[in-house]
């Protein structure tokens, strides 16, 4: 998960995720505090080959502004459209020296006119090791991240644009003008890459500009997470999935954990008692909080499923080593009594929220402190990014809950004013008839819920799906491990042998045309 | 020059092009009032073909409304990207009764969230001789066209969304509802096809939607008369060069013709013969008129250039077949005396406004009788369709004009309150570098100063251009006709093939599928 920000000066959003880093060391012991960096560093690392191999450099853009501490906003499942709930990072930002930070004056409205006002689209820049004229270039589209605003009176009608069409014009306009500025890159191809969100953009950029990227690399996107490409329980079952495998009777365990607390939630002692034994830094008192509760529990899970990385990470939460495995210990006994399945639950949830030992309770109740970034998104899934989920308890863990459009349309009416356009996604983009595109590489890891939604078959010769069986949320993304399964090795070598072929390519066809 | 309409009932404007036409007949004895029905008669003929060897049925999207008598509108050479002046017609609107006509509510804006409004866009359906399921379908992209207004006071502000984005997500739109509520029609391939700024459309469309079209036939469609891709004198040059063609001395008489105005302009005397001599309607009183009556001169000129057809047409005005050559008898003698070269001029002018002798005098200031369609298309030339056009005198036979970007822009905003972005286009649709696009066909008649902006080289296999030497502007869209050249039946049965090609493509690959 990259969370990474695009910063209005202008009083102005536009959550627009073009990430722009500026070097490409391949100094495995750098250790970044950000996260965000940390994970893109592991791709850096992988196309550091490319770069050594054949002389050219990663310019890789990222267009962030500063990072803050984001909190875990429990969400009901509906807002389960958040792609990046858990892309929140607890460790404080670190731009490293050797990025150089940059502005570009962009459109507000790249496809209306009325408008002339402009705002400055923050990227870094990283040239330390890129070779002019016959190098390449690598361009991170960012993600949907935290919108940090310098305006605190911004006026809500700009979230109007933002939208992926308006990011994708930006990125088209930034590298024509950094082509243009930058001696030595006028000729260079340049390869999109990005994960999550930004694997959606960077493919969809790959689509609508084909001549601004020679192909793009699209880790953990779910393009196909819209209308009806996909069964709605496609992502929970994913989960649930991965909590069965992780460890004896875990995800029966968490599916009986439901009624256990309904059942206990029914008296004013029960309410207090459920309170206690999870530790809740504000007890429950009624059966919203009840409702709440669940929400934030089964977010948990997701968030889990997400990052069941190989190793010990610092996400959201810092966690053991495949995290799942470590919870399902707490939750191998499905038939105990609710009292003792809910301290189970507890010593479970204990493990994400507590690792490092220094929570003093648990906080379910952060959906109020919302951060603009998380906000940013919820617009989003509240215009274009409709991507429909449900549940049904048989084939999940989790209590059956329909898609329910109109609900939801309400929802985001009476949150944001304005109605989602369920359709336009698969209008705009596609939907799963995008074989005469070319050059873009789907990778997903089949631990991860979103590549329910992910493209995990070749299409054509040019649009080649990776998965990556040990793999969680884009994890080829992230940084090289010692503890990284064989399989994203290979994913990452597959990744940069396509790369390598987009460049060979471009190089080939410029020398025909002189 | 098909001049389609789309008409705005909600008191909005938007000038999208997309033209709805529903049969395919293929009897040439047809005749239509309407222009650019009888234009578009032209393609279906040749398309019949086609229909009646594969069992394919074309079904045409036209979406129009009324045609309203236009008015030919003067401008300065600035607003020659006001690509269809001539475009207009002076025969009554005529729809034949076998096309249905229907609406479908299209969104104002398809990429901002804040407006949730509605127009009704207008469309016709022409379905007689379609077939279900494994026909196809001829999806007509239309023009900038005149607008109908249904609501005088419409709002000016809802230009803002007059884009040819906009547009092609309109047909996007569009495409998607027919397929959805057509029985039959869900599973065919649709081609585009548009001449003109409707060819441009069409082509785009294919670039930013392969997956509604299988293919684009984009018809004197000058995508490449943008920023700097062409000299900005060559649509000039073109028009020059037609006259020096057609006629000894001929380009060269024009050339003298302005010096000539100026010397004859310079007294009071001088201008009230220049007004009794050209026959004008209002006489000419100052240096201002005179700049106005060269700008209408040099616009008939580029009309006659533009419609320079083998056979009688009817357009902007009745004229006979190859006007150009007619014209030409009476400017043979470029040494002649001001006095007298310019009595030739009115000879020539007049075979242009006054093949039918029931003109009584000569109207220069239309003007100011701006119409809604020309002005839809002015918005655009003023925002993203900056088309850069310039003279020096020398390659071309007008007088020297400069390009003047600044001057332009001021001119916008006077007119417009906006400024025109001059890169954008090249930098959504890619200028020259569009080698990874697919299936489209580029026609272009040698005689079309438009062909100047034109693709008129293949790009790759199935980016193919189609020249036709005899050919004025997108001559192979119109009707049949006795007296066309053999190089633009040529190019029609060409057309026709790749079509196939794109359809037999379709079907195959939807056989692999299944």
């Amino acid at each position: 998960m990259v969370a990474i920000i695009i910063t209005i000066i202008w009083g102005l959003l536009r959550a627009r995720g073009v990430a722009v880093e500026l070097r490409q060391t391949g100094h495995g012991g750098e250790r970044w505090a950000w996260g965000a960096l940390k994970e893109r560093m592991g791709f850096r690392q992988s196309a550091a080959t490319l770069a050594m191999g054949r002389h050219t450099v990663l310019l890789l853009l990222l267009a962030f502004l500063t990072l803050r501490e984001v909190i875990p906003v429990p969400l009901a499942l509906r807002a389960l459209s958040n792609l990046h709930r858990s892309a929140s990072f607890t460790s404080r930002p670190a731009v490293p020296t050797k990025y150089t930070v940059h502005y570009l004056q962009q459109k507000v409205d790249h496809f209306g006119f009325t408008t002339d006002k402009t705002f400055k689209q923050r990227y870094l820049l990283a040239d330390e090791h890129w070779k002019k004229d016959d190098g390449s270039i690598l361009f991170y589209t960012g993600n949907e991240g935290d919108i940090v605003w310098f305006c605190n009176n911004t006026d809500s009608r700009y979230l109007n644009y933002l939208t992926s069409e308006q990011a994708l014009a930006d990125f088209a306009v930034l590298i024509k003008y950094l082509k243009r500025t930058i001696p030595g890159a006028k000729n260079q191809p340049v390869i999109a890459l990005g994960g999550s969100y930004g694997g959606m953009l960077a493919a969809w950029f790959r689509m609508k500009y084909p001549h601004m990227v020679v192909g793009a690399l699209a880790a953990s996107a779910p393009i196909w997470h819209f209308g009806n490409l996909v069964p709605c329980g496609v992502f929970m079952k994913i989960v649930t999935e991965d909590f069965r495998k992780s460890g004896p009777n875990c995800s029966e365990t968490i599916h009986n954990s439901w009624g256990a607390i309904t059942r206990l939630a029914r008296t004013g002692s029960g309410l207090h008692w459920l309170s206690e034994a999870l530790h809740l830094c504000t007890p429950l008192r009624n059966s919203q909080d009840v409702q709440h509760l669940k929400g934030w529990i089964s977010e948990t899970w997701i968030n889990l499923a997400m990052v069941d990385y190989p190793y010990e990470s610092n996400f959201l939460q810092p966690l053991p080593a495949w995290p799942i495995k470590v919870v399902c210990k707490y939750l191998n006994n499905p038939s105990l009594s609710d009292a003792q399945l809910l301290e189970n639950i507890f010593q479970a949830l204990n493990i994400y929220y507590n690792y490092s030992g220094q929570a003093r309770c648990l906080n379910i109740s952060e959906t109020t402190t919302s951060n603009l970034g998380t906000q940013g998104w919820s617009y989003q899934a509240c215009t274009e990014m409709v991507m429909p989920f449900c549940t049904n308890g048989i084939d999940d863990m989790f209590e059956p809950r329909s898609w329910n459009f109109r609900e939801y349309s309400d929802d985001c009416f009476k949150q944001w004013g304005v109605r989602p356009r369920p359709t336009w996604i698969t209008t705009v983009y596609g939907g799963r008839n995008i074989s005469s595109h070319s050059n873009i590489v789907f990778s997903n890891g089949e631990l991860d819920p979103w590549s329910g939604g992910g493209v995990t078959k070749d299409i054509t010769d040019t649009l080649v799906a990776i998965t990556i069986p040990e793999g969680a949320h884009h994890l080829d993304l992230r940084a090289r491990n010692a503890f990284d399964p064989t399989t994203v090795l290979l994913a990452r070598s597959l990744e940069v042998r396509h790369m390598k072929q987009w460049i060979r390519d471009f190089y080939a066809s410029q020398r025909k045309k002189h």
